[in-house]
Order: structure tokens, then C-alpha cells, then sequence
């Protein structure tokens, strides 16, 4: 296929404090399916995703992230990758026994972050027919986000960590942000058409959350979404707004437990030839907000 | 990169009766940006396409298609797929000169269509600075399409046309229709995430033309087109509506010379591990238009 | 008050040959609530209008229009126009028992209608509180229609009828539409700022329905009605498009019965001092299908 | 007609410190067209409006509003307000000379706040033919607002002034703010179905200028604009986001003399039949920035 190795982010799983008040943050606010769930974890998908899930809920202690999942597209890529993995010295580990899901091989980031790779996950499809499909399903809740997007995860060693995606996993770079001494503060890599699968921001303490994406399709299904979070009393980080970088209409909110969440919609096809747009760090106000030009201090330091 | 190979149709050469009338429809009322031209050429693009062009308009007797052209990733996949195509006993052309475009191969499908395969192309931006850039240029015109979509052709033997899309050229098939006989009617062939880069629908006459399909990126903006073809007499074949096949937003409309064009926008996400979609013969109008659920005419038997 | 007098089409009463059918379609694919209902009538509204009910469904044996009613502003007014009525030699009718409803009083135009007025209705709000209300209701079905928003009649004699509301009833006319000999085909009546409460277009036989028109608040919902007829297998007669007339977007359907209904939204706000903008009969198409200036054959001739 | 009296408000005078630069942004960034203009005033329209102007710039040493000015239905109006003005014991100047106008009349309100009635401007249209017209003019600039919509006012004396509008002048009270004291902090006054033409909040200092707004008709326009504003350096006050009261989208923003500005859309459709909406001070979040529902401090206390 044209689409090989790394086809896309797949799986975020996230640890929130209280597994019940999330369930109605995801699936009833934001529009989920829950397909799955036992004592500790719930397992989550975009409508129209036709894989079992895309995010899980972890009952914990403490709010963020345990880990990022991408699929591949080939079980053979697992071997693949490792091997270039480890040739590039990163430890990697097996992953044999993940619940709907097959085997798969975890590392960790220079940035601190778990990232697994996988090529099999059961398919329960996306609630419309294979066969004549009618346009959507008659029983979409909430903001209706159609997919999860991206991630965006903080951490040290950007640099290095893009080098990695790049030459390991064959991911391109859409989008970058310098900092004056030249350091490398922000990065949105690719591993398909999207502008971004994972993106990494500079910050001291290593494996951050920083948010995870869903898809909105429309200008008027983003202010629909806004005003469902003034409803059901979701507190709004930034926006609606639309940023500079990714050409995209946002939303920044929290989930129930302190993780943030981005409705995300608009943006642009990219491809591996597009020239990588740069942003210097005068620049973050627009890159980030373009109508509004304004750094939200919470972006740049609130995470999970 | 995960994108390899054949990364999307980059150009459709149609031939146009008059240059000079056709110019105006698709640079004033589609808002393409003419790039260059000569005696009998005019190369366009859409805005936001950093490639030099993604149509060429070639004067001639009769309207029609010359070729449409896929970009590959790297100059040397033309060495690769040239081998693949002559092992499946295809003849493979030599196309050393292309104007602002590295050199290409060539080969006709059993459908009677001429294909081309090319690796480089002269960039000249989407408008926008490559740092920091802004949201959109300032003088987009007329229905302010952002690039050029897919084309749709018509012709015989779209299995065997399928099957070497697949086998020779690494696409997925998104979506498909089948005759009562069991016989393919359309298949849609994907090379990234687009849900199709170009479809075949099976018709007696080979190397036949439907349509090529330019992007528009809201509702908003589909009604907007709307009007302007209105405005300047652009005539409307069907639409605006919404494609069952696809879960696409659609106008299509013929250009001064008789060749079909669409506005498109809306679709999905398409990844090789989706399930392929199907649909019978007596489901064409909802394929067609989801809507109404009506089998327009003049879709099934006009062609350039 | 600065809106006097009328101040809008209040109610619709219709015919429908299978009261459970065309609740189905009202309630269900528009999304109208349904107040109340006995044996042979029901009673319905838009989500966010506040009177009990705009639309009056009666099982019947043949389809078409009862009434139509409009809301004047103060129970005196129903004198003042009783006596304006009869001084130009129109018959009017007491009407003291109107279910949820003040007195009315009716009358014939001269195009064979029944008309109704009245001044009080019983409110039920539109589902919000009016104290701190939120901004929409959860509980919203279907195309999620807002309000009922005007009639189109058929009949003979339409330049007296327009006469009569401009002279009887304060009604101001904001579009015509002129034949070649002069006679008047169309005509659009005003009585706040909606571009017409009711319009008349000339038909040889009196009393006849052309269609219901539903306000829709955007392009995005315009597009997804469309899809809603497709899923529910509402039948279109014309649409999604864009009226030259109004400036207004639009779909034609019809009810199980056979009375058209539109989804109406866009247009302006009119004014009694704006000039009356006037058609042709060799525009008809352009004044009602603005991109495809096609005259729907089905628009001039199939009433109720 | 049944609109009488009050028809709307029909121009809003500003004070700007620079005449140049307050042209740029209202015609090139809010797509004003600039109807005339002479040494220290520039009058300007909506492309949507048929009256010569509804905004006239008046070069000055400092920015605020010198008078709002409403459109009557009839001439005979004039004597009618006067008389009833007087009756209150309000005092009435002859303003008999006002360029592209009709003779006036002006009256102080209790808020502090000059106020003009006239009844006859003249026409320059909309930039459409009255005459089977197109849907839109070709050369609409910038953020392509339509009309001038409303302005808030801020000053002392609200329900005096409130009063003063609904007796002498026959406007209606579609929402209200109340203070913890019972006393009113805020109302929005209609004189024709839009939610309000006027609104004016409690403010020590009276005569003081807090908005003029302006249409903007979809949710694609709304982000448009805010791109715009991102592009051309205007300073954002607050949004895109939508307000509890008026269920309106919004984006506030200062022009370069830092008079505040709107952009408005959405709404609902007022009669004076519908409920008073109420709000209490501690939902001022909500009735503001429904989904943020967070007040922001610049509202309250920024004007001119």
C-alpha cells in the first residue's frame, strides 16, 4: 500500500481520577462510543472509527497519560521497527497480551513518553452498514467528534525525539517552533496525511500530557460543541479559535479529572514533499491563537 | 516516510475548446490560480497546492482527457513501478520532457486511459510565507477551491483496471459497485487517505472522461459555489447534494468546453484497513445522491 | 408596540390523509414537537416558538390547507380589522371557540383561501427557561426545524388578494414577480421583517396549497436535513438550493400526504421602506432555483 | 403597516482619533462600503442596506459616540414622538439640516445618550439590481458584515431610560439583568423583531459608548472574521464565542481609536409577545460567554 508502516495514532490511554464522572465527559459530552469497560478501564471510539477503540480511561491515582499507541500496517512492520529501534539504541519491549488488540512492542521517548506500536486491533465498525451505508448513524450524542485526532505531549529532548520518529518510524515534519538560541521547542509529526499525528513541546519534566485531539467537521459543529461544554459545565481553556500552526478551528478544555482535551477540525492535507513551515518564538501568540495572537499561559504550563 | 510510492493525483490534463473561455471559468469562478501558459497551454492550481500545477488545459478539437498524472515519493519509484507494470506485461513509456516537472513514465489502462507517474515538480508555494504564516493569502477568487480532488473516469474493464491500480501501483480500494451480474460497475482506488485519487466506472467507449473534482472545505462554502455558478452561467448538472459513496458534498457542473467538474468537500478519513465498502446496481441514486436517491441521467451517459 | 397590528403567521392548518403517518414525518424528521392531540386533529410547534402550537394536522380525505392564521398584537385589533374588512366589502366570520386559542375571526381572499386572525394563544415556551436560560433544548429531534415560517397559496385573483393585505391587514410587499402581460404571477407579503408571512402565486383553480415552509438556522443544517430526507425517504421536490426570490436557501418535500413542506433559512431582513424588488416570467428559474435557473415543473403545477 | 413607528436603529455616530485609519478597518477589514465623505466625516454602510449610510466617523479628539439615530416609519412620526417625548418631560431639539437626511429630531436620555429620530434617508441599494437581482454583489471587501445591527450603551439611569424607550417610543424588553438589589443593570430594548436595537447597562459615568454591532450571518463568516482580525493586527476583546443573552455568536474587538465593535449573528426572531428573558448578576458569566461563562473584566469597564 501507499500507506505503509506507521499508518496512524490509534490508541491514547489516559489515567483520570474517577472513572464514572469521565464516562459522562467522553461519551456523553464529547459524544464517545464506550464499547468496552471492566473494574478499572474504560475503552472508548470516534463514531466513525471501525477499530474497538481509540481511547482508554484508567482508574488511577493521578491524572495523564500512560501511553500512546500508533498501528501499523502490517504485523511484520512490528519486527521491522524494532529492529530499526533498536539499532538506533532504544530499548524496546514486547507487548504480547493487550486486550482487543494484538501483539505489541513498546519504547520509551527521549522526551519520557510510552509510545507502543501495534498491527491488529478487533474492528467493530463504525455503526453504518459495509453494504449501501446510510450517511450517519440515527444515535450520535454529545459534540459528535467523529474520531480522535492527535496528541500533543511535554517533554525534554525534542530534538531528539523527533530525530527518532523521523528515522525509525518514517514520520515527516509539517510544522516547527524555534526558539531564539536555535533549540528545537515544538515539533508536529506526521506519519500520514494529517498534519499531525503526535506532537512534542519542550518542557523540563519528562513524559507530559498535554492533550488529546478529536475530530469536529464543521465551523457549526465547533460552536456546537462550545456551547455544549457551557452547558454541561466543562471548563474551556482557549478558544473556539483557530490556530496558526495547522491552519485549524480549536477548542482547549478539560476533561473531568484535569487532562486536556481539543476539539479539532479544518487544518490541511499534508503530504511529505509540502514545504515544513516555521515559527519563531515571537511568534507563539499567533501560531497559537492566531485571531487573538495571545499565549494562554495555561497552555504552555498546565499539564498532566 | 509512510507515505510512499504513489502519493496523490497531481495533475489532470484535460483538452478545452477554447482557452481563453475556460480560463475565465476556472480561474475567475473556481478561484484557481494560473501559473503559467503558452500558445496552446494554460497551467493552474489551486491555492493552497504548492506544487507549480494540478491542471492543464490544452486547446483542441475536442474536449476530453489527456492524462492524469499520480506523484510518487521519490525518483527512483519510477524505476520500481516501471518494473512492476512491465512484469504484469503493461508497456511503459518513456516521457523524459515534461514541462516544470521532472521526468515521467507512461502507460495505458486496460480501461483506455493514459496514466502518468512522475517524482518531481517545480514548487511554487501556496501563497502564504513558509514562516510564520498566515491563515490564507489575501486574494482568493471566485469558489476559492483549495486543490485539485480526484478524477473520475469511464471505461471497459475496470476489474482488470482495479486490479492494476492495486497489484502495480500499491492503491486501496475504498469503496465499490456491482452489477446484478456480479460484474464491477465503479471502484474508487485510494493511494493515501483521500477515500480516491481517481474511480473507474465501466462504459462500452474506453478512455472516456467524467469529471475532475476540486476541493471545497465547508457547507458554507458549497452554497457559495452554488451561487457563483449561478451568477456566471456556469451550468449545474446535479447538486448541490451529498454523495452516498463517500459521505461527500457535491456539486457537479460542466465547464465551457462539456467537460464535467465537481466541488467536493466533507468524506472521511480513509485508511487501507478499512473495510471496503460495497453497493448494489439499485442502490445508484443513494450512492449517487444520498438525498434525493435519484439516478441523474446525464451522470451515467455523458462523458468527454 | 412598534410591531402593530399583525405580527405573524401564527398557525397552518392542514389536511393529512393518515394523522400517525405524517406525525412520524412532522415530529420526527422535522423535529417539531407535538403539543397536543385528539382524535382527528394534532397539534405542533418549532422547538423555540413559544405559543402552543404553529401547525394543525387534520385526518382527512384529501390533503391540502384548512387555514392559515395570523397573530395580531392586541385582542382590539380584532375589531379594527373586522371593520376594515367589511368596509371593502369583505365577509367576515366570528370564530369564538378555537382550541388553546382567544376568539378569532375569518375570512375568504379573493384567491379562495381561508384566512384566520387572532390575538391570544395559549404559551408553552420553547423548552428553556426564561429565567438564566440555557442555549438550546437537549432533547431536539430530526432537521431540529426552529419555527413555522410562512405560506406559499395558490389561486386566482392574486393582485386583489395582495390588495387586501397591503389594504385591509398593513401588509407591505417586498418581491413580485410580473407575467409578460402584465398581470401579476407572484407576490411576497410582509407584515414585520421576515422577506413574507404568506405569498400568492396565480392557478386557475381557488384555495389551492402549494407548501409549509420550516426555518432552518445554517447551511450545515440545511445540508443535514437533506440527509435526514434521504435516511427517512422523505421525498424532494426540489433542492438543496438557493432562491433567486428571498435570497434564500431551500428544500422542497413533501409530507406522506402530499402537501409540500420547505426548510427555509438565509434570506434578509425586510423593511417596510425597502424597494420592492420585482421578476420577469423569462426569470422564473433564476428567481427560483438561483444556481440552476431551472423551473421545476412540479413547482407551477402540483398543489394540495 | 404593521411596522410602524420605530422601524430600526438606522445610524450610529462615532468619534475616531484618525480618520484614515479607522476607514481601513471599517471598509477594508469589516467590508463597510464608504458612501461619501468629506474634511472630518466619513459615512459608511452595510452592503446589505438600501439607506446611504448607517455609520458615520467624525474626526475628533477623542473616540465615543455622538448620537444614535432611529428610522421612523413615517414623517407624521416625528411630531408624534415629540409630543409624547414632551409629555414626559423630556426636551426635544429641531434638527433640521442633516446631510443624506431628512429633517430630525434629538433628545437626551436619562443614561446620558444623544438620540436622533428621522424618517427619511435617501436610497443608494444594496449594490444589487432591484430588477430580478443577483445574490450577491461581486466586490464585497473583507469580513462582508451586511448591516449595522445594534449598539450598547453604558450609563446611569437604566430602567428611567428603559422606560423612556417602551412609552414614548413603543419599543418592547426582550431580556433583562437584574442586581442582587432588585435594581436593573441591564436591558435590551426591540422596536421590530430583532432581539434588540438597543441596549443600554448601568454605569457611573453616563453618555458613555460600549459597542456598535455589526451582522455577520453564519458560523463560517464568524471564523472568517476572527481570521481577518488575526490578520490585520485588530485587537480582540472577546471570542468567537456566543452570548446566553441573545443566543447570539460574537466576537468583540476595538477599532484603531478603541471604540468597541461587534460582530453578531445567530439570534432569534423577537416579537413582543415572547416572554422577557431574565438573567441575575451572578449568571453574567453565562449570559455573556455562554460557553466559557466567564466574565471578562474589559466588558464591564472599557468604554468611550
Amino acid at each position: 500500500m501507499a500507506i505503509t508502516g506507521v499508518m496512524r495514532i490509534g490508541v491514547v490511554a489516559l489515567r483520570v481520577l474517577d472513572l464514572e464522572t469521565c464516562l459522562r465527559h467522553y461519551r456523553d459530552v464529547l459524544g464517545l462510543r464506550l464499547v468496552a469497560r471492566d473494574a478499572t478501564r474504560a475503552y472508548l471510539k470516534g463514531w466513525d472509527e471501525h477499530d474497538h477503540h481509540s481511547l482508554v480511561l484508567r482508574q488511577a491515582d493521578q491524572a495523564g497519560n500512560d501511553y500512546c499507541a500508533f498501528k501499523v500496517r502490517r504485523p511484520d512492520d512490528l519486527d521491522r521497527f524494532r529492529g530499526r529501534l533498536e539499532a538506533l539504541g532504544v530499548a524496546v519491549q514486547d507487548l504480547p497480551d493487550q486486550p482487543y488488540c494484538g501483539p505489541a512492542i513498546g519504547f520509551t521517548t527521549p522526551s519520557g513518553h510510552a509510545i507502543q506500536l501495534y498491527a491488529e486491533m478487533a474492528q467493530v465498525g463504525n455503526g453504518l452498514s459495509t453494504h449501501c451505508p446510510e450517511f450517519e448513524p440515527d444515535d450520535i450524542a454529545g459534540a459528535a467528534v467523529t474520531r480522535m485526532e492527535h496528541c500533543l505531549l511535554y517533554g525534554p529532548n525534542v530534538a531528539e525525539t523527533e530525530q527518532l520518529f523521523m528515522e525509525a518510524l518514517d514520520f515527516s515534519v509539517s510544522e516547527r517552533l524555534n526558539l531564539p538560541d536555535g533549540s528545537l521547542k515544538a515539533t508536529f509529526l506526521a506519519c500520514s496525511t494529517k498534519m499531525h499525528d503526535v506532537a512534542f513541546i519542550a518542557h523540563p519534566q519528562p513524559g507530559m500530557f498535554h492533550h488529546v485531539s478529536f475530530w469536529i467537521d464543521s465551523d457549526a459543529a465547533l460552536m456546537r460543541a462550545a456551547n455544549l461544554f457551557g452547558r454541561h459545565q466543562v471548563t474551556i481553556d482557549e478558544g473556539p479559535t483557530q490556530h496558526g500552526i495547522g491552519r485549524a478551528r480549536t477548542i482547549y478544555f478539560w476533561d473531568p479529572s484535569g487532562n486536556r482535551n481539543e476539539v479539532f477540525g479544518g487544518s490541511y492535507l499534508h503530504y511529505p514533499d509540502k514545504p515544513v513551515l516555521t515559527w519563531g518564538a515571537e511568534e507563539l501568540g499567533k501560531a497559537l491563537s492566531y485571531p487573538q495572537r495571545r499565549v494562554n499561559q495555561s497552555f504552555l504550563t498546565v499539564v498532566t
